[in-house]
């Protein structure tokens, strides 16, 4: 619908490669007319599409999928304290129907916990009720007062997967803590992206919760990206809402809850981490385009290559790949960079020298080029996506790495912050984590880093010299 | 989550048997503390997932997916003027954002023309950009001061499908209107639900539509539900927001439009269409447990007959099926009654005389029962689910037949729209359809029914005497 031509700024640049790939890749027009709210393309809503039925695959093995509504009545909005604290700024109010001005106003859901829980309150009865898992993928409203930008800091969430579960004991909420936690690792893994797990200090868990465990990534330009949470809210909203369970002897006790969401920032850090100066790069289990077929025409044999470009097409669709042959009427090199700058993870090429060698050429969007037996085509193609996915992960990885540092000294940890993430030893306190971030320009995001991205680090905390715990520090979207 | 015991109120008492069916079968929860707004339990938000996705693999063969904006700025709102005039009085209004007042106030989409067309006014340039066909599905909001009713009549519409189309010239708008319509007719079909296809009079139409044409059912107690449009925009919006685009002799020209929505009300059909007074009926293409597997283990041989039952389910999911097997520790007739009423369109009993002769006992939700040889199980459950559909659309089609009937005078309308529908000559005057509706107590729903449904009719008007053409007339939801 675009014209798209011309090249990306360079993704160093990476506030201005983000804002011109969205357009350039067809994933978001930002020309909507009111601020932080964005229009998903069609290629930009595929995309979408398969990273949210994974989500939805890997969900529906222990939950089940529900819909609530979105206009929460004020007086259950207002029944939990910290909760409205934390969201009374950012909170969208419905105040008209027609002419007509409401008898009570309504709230846009910021999150759902406040039209969920009375629910449950019904529903849960008995201990054979629990544990109740549910979750639903549905739009949510902040009023956003910062700067907005698409698919990070949005005044409209499209794409909000927010899971909601009631366990009879403190314990049992805090194993569906940790299933939600591995979940959302494995989630993370299948988009090749790699996170950091750890624990948000107390001033920066859910408003309402006993505490919140983060995932979280970094992006190109080092700053971390907050791509997934999981909150244990221990009795806080079970008190409020009233849901309490029989238990095996007949007495009335109180549930304990979680709760867990993930946004489009997973399409944001999807988007980023994998993108070059070329455009999208995108893991084949989501592309929305798998394998684009470039007839190579030129020359006599013009109607042999594109029979035989058919027959590839038929051929791969029928092993089950997501496969588009492009027969545009434009040069070969043009449609290299089409299908580039929208993340095609495989092209495969095929023109009169191939067919007279039975093979065909696959180019990766990495640029690895390799000939594929005409006779074992799907086989081919199979194995060198399923390659291409390994060096996805292992590259993505591999930068993640290389903005991590280990610091035991506030110079140090100043010195990290401006190309990534620290791990340093803090001591835990409230003051002592003022003054570093004060100092450093960069904030404490969490402690008991999960193992897998760095050892375990402990020393002398780097704000007072008492003995502290590793923390990660850095500067966050 | 719920007790659920005891009988349906008769489904003879519609509106009863309704409201309890959608507890009782956990489609909807109805007590959330909003008029109008509603909570899909987990097993009804399974039916409407397996619905719509059956809707989106239709809609994807010729549209592609997308997403645009639940809020409406108020200058995009008012722009067109009929479209306002039909929507002012129920429209939501968001007035402030945390305790700001906003500057602009913002609607909640009640359909969402004003939110897609100003983009529709960036993205088409040239007649190559023709047709464009995008969809999307989201919820829409109106605030409805008459009686609500759970997935019929909401202020939250939690699943509308709404089309966009945009085409050179009216003709090939109006051939998009067809296609629209046949889609129509495909999803229906697949859903068993007979409709009737009529074009409504002028005064019905959607604001600012050339034309519309509407898909009604008849529900069980005669009264007819409209559960789709389609609308002919001609240019009135594209001459409001400035659809334009150059064709091939480089004049700029307008752009012709069409829309065309589906709701859940097409579950609201589902549900009342199909079901009976022991529950819901439901065909196997969208029933979320397909077959039912109940093991009679009363008496010895409890290990063998559960491990048969284990064997026939993996057998039957491993041929696709949706299949579950029900070993709860109570009476298989509990067991019986309990997925009768979540409309389970096959039950498969299997006990110790059904091993001993080499079979399972079938029973479908209609209540014929049949053997199925145990070596050829899959084979027969599919052929006993293909006929099963074929009875569900046969039975409803008597149904809505046997709801119709052709009028030639004032009397025999009146007569007719006690329980069902007429189709009676209508001159097709404004006039005159008030002085008939004011008189039947009943309402002109459309003219130009397509076929299919009665023979062509004309003949004298039953309201004036002159000569009219085949008007349909009803009561509607």
């Amino acid at each position: 619908m675009e014209d798209d031509q011309g090249a990306l700024p360079p993704r160093e640049d990476f506030s201005a490669w983000y804002n011109e790939l969205l357009w350039r890749a067809e994933i978001m027009d930002v020309r909507y007319p009111v601020k932080g709210l964005y229009v998903w393309f069609p290629f930009g809503f595929a995309i979408r599409k398969n990273v949210y039925d994974h989500l939805r695959l890997l969900l529906d093995r222990e939950h089940q999928e529900t819909l609530f509504p979105l206009l929460i009545p004020e007086h259950e909005f207002m029944k939990e304290a910290e909760h409205i604290k934390g969201f009374e700024e950012e909170v969208y109010w419905v105040t008209h129907g027609g002419l007509t001005p409401l008898d009570v106003k309504l709230a846009l859901r910021p999150t759902s916990e406040c039209a969920i829980y009375p629910m449950y309150a019904l529903w849960v009865r008995s201990h054979a009720d629990l544990p109740l898992k549910l979750y639903q993928i549905v739009n949510t409203f902040r009023y956003e007062t910062k700067h907005t930008r698409p698919l990070i800091r949005l005044r409209e969430i499209t794409s909000f997967k927010e899971a909601h579960t009631v366990h009879a004991t403190w314990d049992d909420a805090e194993s569906q803590v940790e299933c939600a936690i591995a979940l959302y690792q494995e989630f993370y893994s299948h988009l090749c992206i790699p996170v950091i797990v750890s624990k948000r200090p107390d001033w920066d868990k859910f408003p309402g919760a006993d505490y919140t465990i983060a995932v979280d990534t970094i992006m190109p330009d080092g700053k971390t990206l907050q791509i997934g949470t999981v909150h244990h809210l221990g009795d806080h909203f079970s008190k409020t809402f009233e849901i309490k369970y029989e238990d095996i002897n007949g007495v009335q006790q109180l549930a304990y809850q979680t709760c867990y969401g993930i946004s489009e920032r997973s399409i944001a850090a999807l988007i980023s981490i994998h993108g070059d100066d070329r455009g999208l790069v995108l893991p084949p289990a989501v592309a929305p385009v798998q394998v684009v077929i470039v007839p190579i025409t030129i020359g006599k044999r013009k109607d042999e290559v594109t029979a035989a470009a058919c027959a590839i097409e038929s051929e791969l669709a029928a092993a089950g790949f997501r496969v588009k042959t492009d027969q545009r009427d434009i040069r070969p090199g043009a449609k290299y960079w089409y299908w580039e700058m929208r993340g095609v993870p495989l092209r495969v090429e095929i023109g009169p020298r191939d067919i007279d060698s039975g093979q065909v050429t696959s180019v990766t969007r990495y640029g690895e080029k390799s000939a594929i037996s005409r006779d074992r085509l799907a086989e081919g193609v199979r194995d060198t996506l399923a390659a291409f996915t390994v060096s996805m992960s292992e590259k993505a990885g591999q930068h993640m790495q290389s903005h991590v540092r280990i610091a035991t000294t506030l110079d140090e940890v100043m010195d990290g912050v401006q190309a990534g993430v620290v791990v340093a030893p803090w001591c835990g306190e409230k003051d002592c984590a003022d003054s570093i971030e004060e100092k450093v320009n960069a904030s404490i995001l969490g402690t008991g880093i999960r193992p897998g991205f760095t050892g375990e680090v402990q020393g002398k905390c780097v704000g007072c010299g008492k003995e502290g715990k590793g923390a990660l520090i850095g500067r966050a979207y």
